[in-house]
């Protein structure tokens, strides 16, 4: 048995970034990108108003003074001429500063006449004038390679004047569920078997990742059908199996994998739920064997899939992110295997708390399904008393 | 001006959920339950071994005894017989534990010979046995109605036997950019022009809270135009608006869509950025108009918009969820509009930190994409030293 944090780093190690695509702007929520976006333009392109009223000459509009509104400058319809000395032009938020003029008098402020206003609050200069490049400005680096892209992201690289983005290939992840005993939902099920529910819970796990993920038919456990559906998988990025994990299926799956040119890394990782865990490549094809049950096929698979989705999909090497709460309950010393509480969070007061539930059978899905979180425990944790901080993961964070 | 939460509350108050429809089970991650799960097996369906190892007698498996090997049930191969005195049963993980047996020797604890096997290790009745129903049990309700489905509930769902869901539709929203001054990203900028970015950022916001985004073309400040535009919208569950909010702006908007049947519910909320905010309805379909500044827009939606579209989409009246940190700076006394502020977010030992940024101008979208979480300063606010708690919305948890 390997320790859970050797055996990710060599998983993230081994694993590179896909290639890039072109996408609209519109389909780039969520992607990576692989080029940098550098605005194209300045914003705002010139002095621009912040505020309806009226540029002026700052010098001329003092408390009391008259002004002539020789024109009018709506967003999108810069004035064509100049202000000069006593005169103003009616503006309005966003539009351009007419040249000669150098403050924005307040709609508020004024007393507008025909063809005149009159100035009720003296004006400073470049009071209410946003200045050209205010938010940012041609040939600036705005979103580095890399970088999940947000709605403000979108946002961002559509002001920046960008109608296609470069990003990240999303990683295609084979997913291959193992075992005579499982059927898909509603298919018939054969005596003594169990509904497979592994291989949909892996996709769209692999969708909250950013991958997209390629349900394989079911393979019993034969040598023939696995390395068959192996043979399927060479055009994906990755082939993540379940089931055929544990001792006896182990010596199964080597040898229906070791003609089709599978090179194992490692077996077996220090971890609750878990243990039983397939790292290797398949002629060049990166192989992820996950357990058969599926509370530990899920933990494994935020160990692992979700960082190797990472890096697959254009992004750092990085643990699943973690945050620090109370424990609501006592926690026993730990043993030697890193282990995973399902637990519920709430707030109490500005407190986050995580509360293990009482039973942890590895068996009990609809516990993991009903968790908003995983108490972490190392290897050996001494015993902890309730209010005490510790490492979770939040459930809902990593979108799963 | 009407307070926020005021604002808030009418608007949700207004919506309802969408109808419901059936999706694959392979497409149901993210989606909102319009009925519940309920379970149509037993899981396990009978008593299952944990191990592997061997289906025994307790009361003949003592320390030292050897007991005659009659079979093996693997997963998925039930043994076809019973465990009578002084036999055994190699068996599996995830096998059903033949009729008899009512405890699990394991193989570590065992010496295997041909045909028989000696117990090392005496068994305990029922240890190593998961008994039927552990999990859950047929009919049992597994999820509830309203509840957005995460990878571990596609789990559940499949587990319990369900190709298929019954989901709410997802929210169909028109988005209406107006503005003589805006052009597409790539498309010619006319003079005094800037570049378009409100649509696609609030597309991508839209699918982020899980509606589909109809991006209706560009509508200039024209009546016509806008009129058109609102036609378009009939067929969705919301018309979103931006630009054309402000004191001039709102007056073409209600000229262009009063004929077309709108009626304004409120306008002009008491919080920054985003004071100008239209709601109301246009013949039946809700009507949401936000600001032309894009910093403001994206704020108002995650105000408004978001969970607008959570009770579109199914889910609970509520505002955008909120967490606890320190402020990393002092905050000034705040005036009567409620407040967001831009900040970073980070982890100082165990507790998180929200800084502002030092520029707090509307009008900067680059330091909008760059923040990760708006601090929430009330109506009136008192003043606040470094170190004192806030609430924030983190802009990463709500997924924008």
């Amino acid at each position: 048995m390997i320790p859970l944090e050797e055996a990710r780093a060599r998983i993230l190690a081994s694993l590179g970034p896909t290639t890039a695509e072109t996408v609209p702007l519109a389909q780039g929520w969520g992607r990576v990108l692989a080029s940098p976006v550098l605005s194209r333009v300045t914003q705002p392109p010139a002095d621009v108003s912040a505020m309806d009223g009226y540029a002026v000459r700052a010098a001329d509009a003092t408390l009391g003074a008259t002004l002539a509104v020789i024109g009018e400058a709506p967003a999108g319809h810069p004035f064509p001429g100049s202000v000069g000395p006593g005169q103003a032009v009616r503006i309005f938020t966003g539009a351009f500063v007419p040249p000669g003029a150098d403050a924005i008098l307040l709609q508020e402020d004024a007393t507008a006449a025909p063809g005149q206003v009159t100035v009720n609050e003296a004006v400073r200069p470049a009071r209410w004038i946003r200045p050209a490049g205010l938010d940012f400005s041609a040939g600036e680096a705005l979103l580095p390679a890399g970088r999940r892209l947000t709605a403000r992201d979108i946002g961002l690289a559509a002001a920046s004047n960008h109608p296609w983005l470069q990003v990240h290939r999303q990683p295609r992840i084979a997913i291959l569920a193992t075992g005579d005993e499982i059927a898909l939902p509603g298919d018939p099920l054969p005596p003594g078997g169990i509904v497979s529910s592994n291989a949909h819970a892996l996709a769209a796990l692999v969708r909250a990742g950013g991958g997209e993920p390629v349900v394989l038919p079911i393979a019993p456990d034969d040598r023939d059908a696995i390395a068959e559906a192996a043979r399927a998988a060479r055009s994906c990025d990755m082939l993540v199996t379940t089931g055929g994990a544990s001792v006896g299926d182990h010596d199964l799956v080597q040898a229906a994998l070791g003609p089709q040119g599978f090179t194992l890394d490692f077996w077996q990782i220090a971890m609750r739920p878990g243990k039983p865990l397939i790292w290797g490549s398949l002629l060049g094809t990166p192989l992820l064997g996950l357990p058969g049950n599926p509370v530990s096929a899920l933990v494994c698979a935020v160990q692992f899939l979700l960082p190797a989705l990472a890096i697959l999909g254009g992004g750092k090497a990085a643990p699943p992110p973690t945050l620090r709460a109370r424990t609501g309950t006592g926690l026993a010393e730990n043993d030697k295997r890193y282990d995973h509480l399902r637990a519920r969070l709430e707030m109490q007061g500005d407190t986050l708390v995580a509360t293990a539930f009482p039973a942890q059978d590895s068996s009990m899905l609809k516990t993991l399904a009903r968790a908003e979180a995983l108490i972490l425990r190392a290897p050996h944790a001494p015993p902890l008393p309730a209010g005490e901080w510790v490492d979770i993961i939040s459930l809902d964070a990593i979108g799963i």
